[in-house]
């Protein structure tokens, strides 16, 4: 293989409750990337958006990924990447997973799937420290292998694929920046015991509709005691976005990532267009533009739309 | 139906990391209950057992149930009760739950099943709420339905039963005092929001390891950063008891319920009763006498040995 080109998704971290912990794939928006295998070590990155993001390797999300593969490896080839980003940086919606875990799933189709599930998380894990200071996998595994998935730890890795429940997933996101630093300060280091009970009630029923597919049970379980009632205040416009979404009939929802982008889980298609509606309204009426997107869980995660 | 005998099981809450959610079902030790249905609306309780537990049936965590049940049916009936108690009170093997679960389950079927699963669990309640002043469903739940549930929420009930890994248990008794009272007062009111993220990757893992009968898992995900460490104090020579049993090839365990007993998991049967011995060594020891149990998950809970 030398060449291969391939979808990256857009993901949901957090899941309401699961804050740290759980992840979701969806798809749209994605991104675009092309990855080719060099036969001298260079890392040649290009970015066929609009965003302005460093196409200095170093600097680079997607660029740090390989070049710690690249090092581990110590391989003489390099690599050029093409990304034509359509998730918004700062959106909340994963747009750095996507380099990042693009690029190490690029890099192993390349190198023969000589990577581990395990390693290609680990070099993943480059890049979000790059864009935001953790290492962490909360977004990174879901869209690289699709559907929730739970980090259960990410030092040492352990991933526990879930499932994917046949649902819609409405995102919104309105263009406000929220800082994903800021959305981690603003957070008190200590919580009530019995919110935290509260809480991980919550996160079991999530987990056990999810695995169940006990729809009613992921609904009754999407509260979340601790963050989301600190964070929401960066967002404007949260409660009655989370409000008017609940009465159109979602099954719940909250901040998707550290935010500022929102999201619900519906039943329906229908449902799930009619509650994008009423979010890009809500933004419409005070005037801040945003971009809403309807689509299902995303199974699959990454996937392979050409390869040479 | 005029008269019923079961036999009502043991039961272990909170599961290491599942504090106040989880709970599961063993086979030994039990309970026996024979319950009679009677034309005079007596409530009359018989221990045929040495624990010199209460007769007055308003004293009594099985009469309590039943007052409840007759008084909110407005039962012209009346209920006999005869329980050869084998379960020790204050054990932390939830034999206050037997006593009360056992009513309310008795009653129901007396009663020709006219109680949903929500008002079993709710009437067993106030046999936990005379016991230990607390409304929790916890060991209730297990001791009803089996195998392991999650109690989501005890108001409103929302219980999950979740499934019954085929794994064997080992639970040892000490003959010592802990109140669930100081068990509760030592717990810290606050906890870190990192530790709390630990937990609930935990309960995630755990309970996606249940749903998936992924023994490793579970294995890995039997931790508790929050209870275990303030109340295993409580509990003499608990730190030796878990390094023994995990280095003799216990998935994993901790405090029964408030304790002092604990208990492990093991996947063969030998491995079990290695542990059990190797307990009832530590308690020798230092001279404190000491029951152990083996037995597997009880899948059933609560089972009718005779009806007439």
């Amino acid at each position: 293989m030398k060449k291969i080109k391939i979808k990256v998704p857009a993901t949901v971290a957090n899941l309401v409750c699961g804050f740290d912990i759980l992840g979701m794939a969806i798809h749209e928006p994605y991104d675009e990337m092309e990855l080719k295998l060099l036969d001298t070590p260079e890392i040649i990155i290009k970015h066929e958006d609009d965003f302005g993001l460093p196409e200095d390797p170093s600097q680079n999300v997607a660029g740090v990924v390989l070049q710690n593969i690249q090092k581990h490896f110590q391989l003489t080839q390099g690599f050029e990447v093409t990304i034509r980003k359509h998730i918004k940086p700062g959106s909340g919606l994963g747009s750095s997973a996507a380099s990042a875990a693009g690029a190490a799933f690029g890099a192993n189709v390349l190198l023969g799937n000589s990577l581990s599930d395990e390693e290609m998380i680990h070099f993943a894990m480059f890049g979000e420290e790059l864009a935001s200071g953790v290492r962490h996998a909360d977004n990174i595994a879901p869209c690289i292998f699709g559907g929730i998935t739970l980090v259960k730890s990410s030092s040492p890795i352990d991933i526990i694929p879930l499932s994917a429940p046949d649902l819609f997933v409405v995102a919104v996101h309105p263009q406000v920046e929220v800082k994903t630093s800021d959305a981690r300060q603003i957070l008190k280091k200590n919580v009530l015991l019995k919110d935290a009970v509260e809480q991980w009630g919550n996160i079991a029923g999530l987990v056990a509709g999810i695995l169940k597919n006990d729809i009613p049970l992921i609904g009754r379980s999407l509260h979340d005691v601790i963050v989301e009632p600190v964070r929401s205040i960066l967002i404007p416009k949260f409660d009655e976005i989370k409000i008017k979404s609940l009465e159109a009939g979602a099954l719940g929802g909250g901040i998707s990532g550290s935010g500022p982008s929102i999201f619900m889980l519906a039943e329906k298609k229908e449902t799930a267009e009619h509650i994008a509606r009423l979010m890009k309204s809500v933004y419409d009426e005070i005037e801040i533009e945003s971009f809403v997107y309807v689509s299902k869980i995303n199974p699959a995660g990454i996937e392979i739309i050409e390869e040479q």
